[in-house]
Formats: C-alpha cells, structure tokens, sequence
C-alpha cells in the first residue's frame, strides 16, 4: 500500500482527524488541521437536520450538509443571521436584558464590528468561505507600533504618550548592549564557545542597533525622529533614547512583544464593508432554510427523532419541529437554561465552562484626529486605563472625513463594571478616557453604540472560556453529543472567541453527524 | 510679543527652516518639518515659471505655484505625466536604451509599481496629496512575519524554508533566557541594582516568552504550530524551537530587526489600482499646464530671462521658451548631459551625487499560490540568492485568481548584471530563483515585465545617492540654484528615492523661488 493509498484509508476509516494525526506520526506537517470542510463521501437524502441558530457554525453546517443532499432547517431566535458575526450600521439596534434600546445613529458608510473584528491569516477555515462567497477582504491593522501608549501608572513615563516604537526600540537597544557588555567582560565564556561569542555580538548589534565600534546603544531611526528628515538642509534629528532604568521601572516594555502571538501574526483581515458580510454572505445562499424569529423552547428525543419545540418571537405561537437529527449551536450559557432531556452527564457537562463578560463601544469621531494630528493609521493605542484597555483605530476609510473608533474593548471585571452603566454612560466613561489621550477626542465624538456580551439574550457572553479541569472532563462529554444531538460552535474548540472556532467546529461536528446518520 | 507672533515673524523673514528651527528650539517639537505646502503670502501674478519635467517634484511646483497666481508651464519629455511614478499595468511599454522594447501583457486589474511602491506614515507630504486629491489609498503590506525566509548560505538553515516569526521568536527567546542567566548567575551585580535585576527578569520572561519558573525558553506560540489548534480534540502542537548555535551559526536573526527602521514604519500604504493614481491626480488637475514630449536641449540664462530650447519628440522640431524663473526638476543623471550655461561650480556640484542602478520585476501567476499553499498574505520574502534579494507577494486582490509578484527588487552590481541580460532572460533568472522556494512557481508564471532604472532614458538611474563628502560640497551649492534656474526632486532632500523627496523639495524650492521673484 503506498502512503497515498494508507492516508485516503485513514481518512475513509477515521474521517479527517485519523488523517490528521497520520500525517503527523509521519512528520507530514500541515499547519493546520481544517483548511476546508470534511471531504464526506455518501448522501445524505431523505434526511432532515435541525440546526439550532444561524451562527457561523450553523449556517456553516447547514451549507455543508445541505450540499450533502440532507433536508435542512435552521432555527434561528433573532429577525438576522450572524449570531455574534455583526456589524453596527445606521439602524442596527440593541436591547441588552434589563438595559434601554439603543439604535445606532452613525453616519451611512460608517460602522462598527462589535462582535468578531480580525480574521487572522491562520484561521484559513474563515479565510475558506470569504474566498468561496467571494466577499471583499482588506487589512486590518492589528500592529501599529507608531500608536501611543499611555500608562497612568508607569513611573518617569506616566500620563505621558509613548510610541510604541520608541519603547520598543529603546527596550531592545539597552537590553542588547547589557547582553554584549557581558559577553565582553568573559562572563559568558562558560556558555559560548568564542566562535559563538563572536556571532552573538554581531546578531546584538544588529538587534539592538549597537554602534560597531562599542557595542552601545546610542539611539536609532526606528525609535523615531524628533524632527523627520525633509528636503533641502534638514538631514533630521534623532529622538533622545528613553533611559533604561526608567523603562525598566515603568513596566512598558512589557506592553508589547517582540513577537506577535498566535493568532494575532500579520497579515490581519477585515471584510470590507463589516463582518457581517461572511453571515450575510451564508444566508443569501442559505435563503428560506433559516427560519427566523424561531426562539427554541425545549428539546426532546425520542427513538429515531428529535422534536424542537419554538416560539414564534412575533406571535408568541408555539409549534414543534421534528428532525432526524439536531445540531445544536446554542451558546452553552443559554443552551442551559433551555429546557431538555438530556442526561444528567451531559447537562452537568454543559455547566462546565464560562462565558466571557465583554464589552465594546464604537464612538463616531467627525473628524480624523488619530490620522490628521498624529500619524496613526489604524492599530491599538494601549493603556492601563481602569475599563479602557484599548483604543483602537479604524483600518478603513484611510484620510476620509469621519470614522468610528473603538472606544474601549474589555473583559471580566471591567467589562462587568461597565455594563452596568446606560450607553450614554458608557459613551461618556469612554470619551473621558479618551481626551486624555488625544485632546481632540470630546470636540470629535459625535454619537456611541456599546454592546456588553453578557447581557445579550442570545448569547450570555463574548466567550466560552474553559479551564484545565473543564477541557478535561466536560469538554469530551459535550463533543459526543447525546443521542440525535450534537453540538458545534466556538465552545467546541480551541479557538474559542473566533469565527474559525464556530467553522471548525462544525465541520468536525457535520463528520459526526454523517457517519452516525450513514451507520 | 507673543510666542505665537514671534513665530510668525520667523516664518515672514526666514521662511518655513526658520519657523522649523525656532520651533524645535523652544522644544516645541513637531514631527516632520513639512506635512504641508509652504504657507506663501503674497501673488506671483505675471510672472512665468518653466517647469523642466512632469514628476511629482514638478507637478507639486506646478500646482502650488498656480495657486499663488504664477503662470506655470510644465516640459516633459515623455508623453505621461509622473517621472518614476508609474505604473505597468496592460499596454503600458518601455524600451530601455539599447533594449528591446517590452509592451506589458498583464490581465486587466493586474499591475506592478515598478517605481515606487510604498507610501510610509512618516511622508505626509506625500499623504497629503493623496488626502487633497482624494485617490483612495489601501495597506501595502511591508511587514508580514508568516512569509519565508530562505538563504542558500546559512548553516544548518541553508536551502530551507523558514517562516520569519519562528526565526525572530526563537532568536529572541534563547537571548532572554541568556542574559537571564546572566542576571540569575550575579553576573550583573555590578551594573544593576537588586531591584533592577528583578524588573528586568521580569521583562525578559515577557520578551522571551520564558518559563515563569525556571527562565528557560522552550517555545512560544508566536513561532507557530507544527498543527494549528482546531475544533474538537485538538489543542495544536507548538513547532519545536529552532536552536540557538544553529541559529548563530546560520545569522539568519540578522535578516530582521525588532524594529522597522523609519521609514519602514508600519502602517504602510498604496494607492489603490497603482502608484500612478498619484502622478494622474496631478495631471488631471494641471491639465495643459503640462506640455508632453518636450525635450529639453539646453538652458540659458540672460538678464531677467531664461531660455529653454526643447525638442518635439514626435516632430522633431525645436522651439525655445523663455520663462522669469525654471524650477528644473530633471535628475542630475541626466541633466549633467544637457546644454547648459551653468557656471563651472555649479556643474561641477552636479556630477557630485551618484545615482543607483535599481531593477525590479513583475511576474503574473495564474494562480495566488503563496496565499494558497503556504498562506502567506503580502510582505516580502527575504533571500540571499544572487540578484532576488527580495520577492515580494502583491498587497492587493486577496484571495482573487492572479496576483503579480515582484521577482526581484535589486541594486548595485546585481542591477547591473541583471539589466544585461533580455527580458525574456531576465524573467527566466527570475522563475529560476523563485521556483526554488514556491514549487509552484513556474507552474504559475504567465508573462513579465521588468525595468532596469540605470538604462531607462529620461531616468537613468533609480535615486540619487549621496556620499558624505557630497553632501558637504555639493548638495548646498545645489540647494542654491543658479540665477534663476532653481532645481527640486528627490535628490535635493534627505529622503532620497522617495515621492516624499520629490514633494518636499518642491514645497521647499517654491518658497525660495517666490522670495526671489518677490524681492
């Protein structure tokens, strides 16, 4: 049997992941494990699947299996599709559980992304159905080391805005040269070989842009200029090094990386346009198989069916679907309080992870200050600010007139503190934040929409978050299913937060699904 | 007298360097001397100015002089507007002095920015051209840490593909945990405090991503997976660390920095649709303001007059037009060659500067195999193979059918070598570099388009490239002008080979050019 022959029997055997994982016992590396759906062979005709919710994960398997020739029907609480894939837009609106309405009042063409806003390069799941549905991707600026940071407690540098740049540089440059002074005074002889000495001085000075002749940092381009280079007699002048003690002591090179983590490598993307394009972009082709202002009421299972019992959200009439088989892709923190016969076991698995408070606020600027007065185009400005975390700026409508900013980004504590304000509360909590740091913040801010994920009926949450002791025990028990039920979304994965953990997860689901329906 | 009033009178008697100089002596820093046209009072209402050549140091004149009421007549030699502003897209042809002549065969919507190609921050006057004229700008992505790093001459790394985030991570990480040891072994209690050194590990634990307990680095997600985490049971598997001798060894870490040197700052732009959206801004607005094929033959000046004897390149006919004041904008490695009756001095401060032999070109691939295969969005590949130096994937049509790739960009001896060869040769050398990297790449290539700077007729060579000794002697008698013949373009500023050189030396000339016609 050839290789070739042994992976299509692995993958005809086990499905993709006992393909998978042959291909890395043979050091077959590919770096990741779901670039497209399951290739599943066989039909699914003459069988009819509920899907629960027309989030990504749902609309994801219902196009998939649909294709499979299985009877679809898509189950979905709200009047749009998307699940937490949304774009605030004019006439967008929000009523989080117990807090007031809020309608979004930006300017046409203005937007924000208050659920997913990145799509990584890594995440070539997301990546497979922007590229299929051909919808418009641009850059999304997620590194901009020309942005400010801005520490109120960091020492000699607090209340002061740094580019990140300038910490960067100057951070590495000082560290460097400690390094090549003690490999010059013979204090590494133990550990390098001279060869390798000689080498190591050589990557410092490049690393830390050293002088040659004495291995010190005395400054460097990439840390800025205080007066750029021009034309004529201007050869511009260097900004003075930030001292290293009093980096050091400010805690600001800790800000950032060197390197960027997974999955937040360059190149970033954005649709062009919103997020919402990828779950418009499904439920175009997915048309009349989602049903919306379907709120599922109950769950039940009985030999060879599943019944799902939904209210009509405009007519409060009840009513029962039936189904060979349901894949479920409730979030776990509304799935529990859904009523259901499923196991003891499999409801006490349910209960065993977290959902993530979150909250995000888009501010409507008329004016483009962040590009205009300070040179920054897109990215994060950073800060310790109680409930802040970041700013960050638009990556599209470059030199335009006005842009949304977002305002602040957070979770846990924060985000639990600040959801308890009203918007306009929120608005002003953030826009007090913010002229601290670009005075023309107030003057600009035009009008705000803020979501806090935890008090959004649908989704109880930004995330899933797991602990150790969770993935260990719940985890397993959730993605066997029960019965004619499975479950998909970004809790079913190691992505969890990201559009690629919806998609993922139901393509690894919908294998499930099919081999048990095909059995 | 109020700062704000003694300001203005610097700006009145010394112009905008004055204004510049006392500002930053006060330490009231600003970030680039020029994000915006000299403020000129006063009108230049008949006067005339002849502008030699339709570049932007041209354009920019041509346009900001018209402003101010002067009557301005631009004198370009070839029948587009631009200078090295351009764009090769379908139809667009160049033939090189003693070269076959190459008519551009890329699709529709394909193109290469075989001049300049990027747009950095720090070039607002650039950028404020772009913001005026509303040309639609996007990311040019110049910093992408997935592309491969691949050098033919690196140790145990030789011949292999790399991606530059592992490089950059595993390099940083093994220094991290060196000085830590260092700091760890007392090794620095001579030149830092006890509070330092624990500031410091703390750091170097963040920077390296080292073990929290032991400081010992043994990966980091930021290198990659050797298997992405993905849905179900897969948390990923992280890519073991490169090691460090072998890392030395191969100073592949030399190939990066930890900081972009200005002005690669991120964020970086390109128009959308080419470079020469910029050059047709201008144009369109300039309109019979600019003469196209006018040769200039020679310059002479008399008393209150200047003389420019052009040639009609299609008619072959000569005229002269005479003119109060020329801004001449022609590079010097070409007006060194043309009639003038310059004094010695300043023809001898001419020949002072250099100019660089530049190559690049564009390959059309049929398929985006770098997006595909080895999912690499933008960005450069970086390699030491002879006369490649750089292959750089288009920032432009994510996820579409065919992309343009820069084969090679090159300087120096390699630029003229390769410029030797055809462009059906040169085109083989590049395919025969790429394709040792991306197995698809001969499969994929369909047609090219190169251009040789140093052998393009009115260009003759790619930017000026100043020595010390230059700068000292030369470039301020340059500076000067002769008479009423004043000289602007990238090479009289110290961003040489930048669109921003070529603005800012006309902004800077033009106030010189009004003080004298004002006196």
């Amino acid at each position: 049997m050839t290789r070739r022959e042994f992976l299509f029997r692995a993958a005809a055997v086990g499905g993709s992941s006992l393909l998978l994982n042959t291909m890395n016992a043979w050091g077959m590396g590919i770096a990741s494990t779901a670039h497209a759906p399951p290739p599943l062979s066989g039909s699914g005709k003459g069988k009819k699947v509920a899907i629960l919710g027309a989030g990504l994960a749902g609309m994801t398997a219902a196009w998939e299996l649909s294709k499979l020739g299985y009877q679809v029907e898509v189950l979905e609480a709200r009047l749009f599709a998307g699940g937490r894939c949304q774009t605030a837009r004019k006439g967008f609106s929000l009523q989080e559980l117990g807090g007031e309405s809020q309608s979004c009042r930006f300017d046409e063409g203005m937007y924000i992304n208050h659920g997913p806003w990145r799509i990584p390069l890594d995440h070539q799941s997301t990546l497979y159905y922007t590229r299929q549905f051909e919808v418009p991707l641009e850059v999304m600026v997620n590194d901009n080391d020309h942005a400010w940071v801005y520490m109120e407690d960091a020492g000699a540098f607090s209340k002061k805005r740094l580019r990140q740049e300038q910490v960067k540089a100057d951070m590495r440059g000082h560290v460097a040269e400690l390094l090549a002074k003690s490999v010059q005074g013979r204090q590494l002889d133990a550990q390098l070989t001279a060869d390798d000495q000689v080498l190591l001085l050589d990557y410092l000075a490049h690393e830390g842009a050293l002088t040659t002749k004495d291995l010190v940092y005395r400054g460097r381009n990439g840390a800025g200029y205080a007066v750029n280079p021009g034309a004529g007699m201007n050869p511009g002048r260097l900004s003075d090094p930030l001292g290293f003690r009093e980096l050091l002591a400010s805690k600001v090179g800790k800000v950032y990386s060197a390197v960027q983590e997974f999955p937040m490598h360059a190149t970033m993307f954005q649709p062009v346009g919103g997020m919402d394009r990828i779950a418009q972009a499904f439920a175009k082709r997915l048309g009349k198989k989602i049903r919306y202002g379907q709120e599922v009421q109950a769950i039940r299972q009985s030999p060879g069916k599943v019944g799902i019992k939904v209210k009509d959200t405009a007519s409060g009439a009840l009513s029962t679907v039936e189904a060979d088989y349901v894949l479920c892709t409730i979030p776990l923190s509304v799935l529990r309080s859904i009523d259901t016969d499923f196991s003891d076991k499999f409801k006490a698995a349910m209960k065993g992870v977290s959902y993530a408070p979150v909250g995000k606020i888009g501010l409507q600027m008329k004016r483009r200050f962040w590009e205009e007065d300070d040179q920054i185009y897109g990215g994060h400005v950073l800060t310790d600010m109680k409930g802040i975390n970041t700013i960050s700026l638009p990556s599209t409508g470059w030199q335009q007139k006005k842009g949304v900013v977002l305002g602040y980004y957070h979770y846990a504590l924060d985000a639990i503190e600040v959801s308890a304000l009203t918007p306009a509360e929120r608005a002003e909590f953030a826009v007090a934040a913010g002229e601290k740091i670009f005075p023309a913040y107030r003057d600009a801010f035009e009008n705000a929409f803020s979501v806090a994920w935890h008090r959004v009926k649908y989704n109880l949450g930004g995330w899933a978050e797991w602990d150790e002791a969770g993935r260990k025990s719940a985890y397993p028990v959730l993605l066997e299913g029960e019965g004619r039920v499975l479950l998909a979304g970004e809790h079913l994965s190691y992505l969890t937060g990201w559009q690629a953990g919806a998609i993922e997860s139901a393509w690894q689901q919908i294998e499930q699904l099919h081999r048990r329906a095909s059995a």
